[in-house]
């Protein structure tokens, strides 16, 4: 039997992928320095719409990639954010730090009464000054990470928040976008999110190769 | 400064989010066996509305579910998929397994012509008889099963399509539902899909806890 019609070239279904969804997205909004963060982001969902959800800081891609060819850590708040991000594109071998199996994480949840994620981002502080954030799953990360930004944290370079869900990703992001206390950050408003995004995000700031 | 007011308790957070999916997404036209995939696939995208692309095959959650217990294999495309399965609540230690980080796998796909993820499925087949397949990223690996079963390949107990973006994935997807060949599948009609869908199928197959 001879194989199934269908594209084999893994740079043809790139291109093809990333032409479509400028075909179809409407990117007039997304500043210059976003559009190939936008049309990842899109790209790893499969959704054109999510772009009307994008929310951003002037200047914020901008400042991701001086930070990621500097040589800024990427601050994940889950593994399968940590490990989307292409190591291959990272310009100056950039740690890829998710602290969620920390062996500490377990008690220090459990003595501050929060959750796991919210606790892994209380080990971030050796690393937060000039960071990338990635937040791909919780909720509880990125409220964990504006409180201690409330505080008087060391800043990072740019937030790239982009939790799912139903309980409080809608909320923090909302609350990123109002009070993200001048860090420069890129957001998708509502329940949609995800470690792919979060991830995607990443993956377009790290270099301009498509 | 005292902190800010969301819900910190990890377990209030799962069961409000399914609550509201449950209160929000329709089905209706989910079968009971499949009633606890749905909810938790829309838990991991953040969209009620995925339940109408969702098809699949009569007692396929049944089937899946049987598998995991008798010990099954778990076969992921991507390493966020593998990632994504949470170890604690599969019933038989189940082996979750990646072949897209072997050695073999560059190699093979250059000699064949087709992407990396293809390949990779190539060196599932000593353990694809009776196993649970989670396609959560590459529609070139869903194409390439496709073929593998189209020649006669060892049946896996369950396939749960779900790749995810805009070349071949909503057409991948499409040929599984016409033709598995009597496999037992669950997948996501359209561009829809990823990782995490895939990882929160498993996840809900694994266990009966929520």
């Amino acid at each position: 039997m001879t194989g199934r019609s269908y594209e084999r070239d893994g740079a043809e279904i790139y291109r093809r992928s990333f032409e479509t969804i400028r075909e179809e997205a409407d990117l007039t909004q997304v500043p210059g320095d976003l559009e190939k963060l936008a049309v990842r982001v899109v790209h790893s969902c499969g959704m054109v719409d999510v772009v009307a959800d994008l929310r951003f800081s002037a200047g914020a891609g901008r400042a991701g990639r001086a930070a990621l060819a500097a040589g800024a850590p990427i601050l994940a708040d889950a593994h399968m954010v940590a490990d989307g991000v292409t190591r291959s594109r990272l310009p100056a071998g950039n740690d890829v730090i998710c602290t969620l199996g920390d062996p500490q994480v377990a008690e220090l949840a459990s003595a501050r009464a929060t959750t796991r994620s919210a606790a892994a981002v209380d080990l971030w502080s050796a690393r937060l000054d000039g960071a990338v954030v990635a937040v791909g799953n919780a909720p509880t990360a990125l409220w964990r990470l504006l409180e201690l930004l409330d505080s008087g944290a060391p800043r990072p370079a740019l937030i790239l928040g982009f939790p799912v869900g139903f309980v409080g990703a809608a909320e923090s992001k909302q609350a990123l976008v109002e009070a993200a206390h001048g860090v420069p950050y890129v957001t998708v408003l509502g329940r949609r999110g995800g470690s792919a995004m979060a991830a995607a995000a990443v993956n377009a700031l790290a270099t301009e190769r498509e």
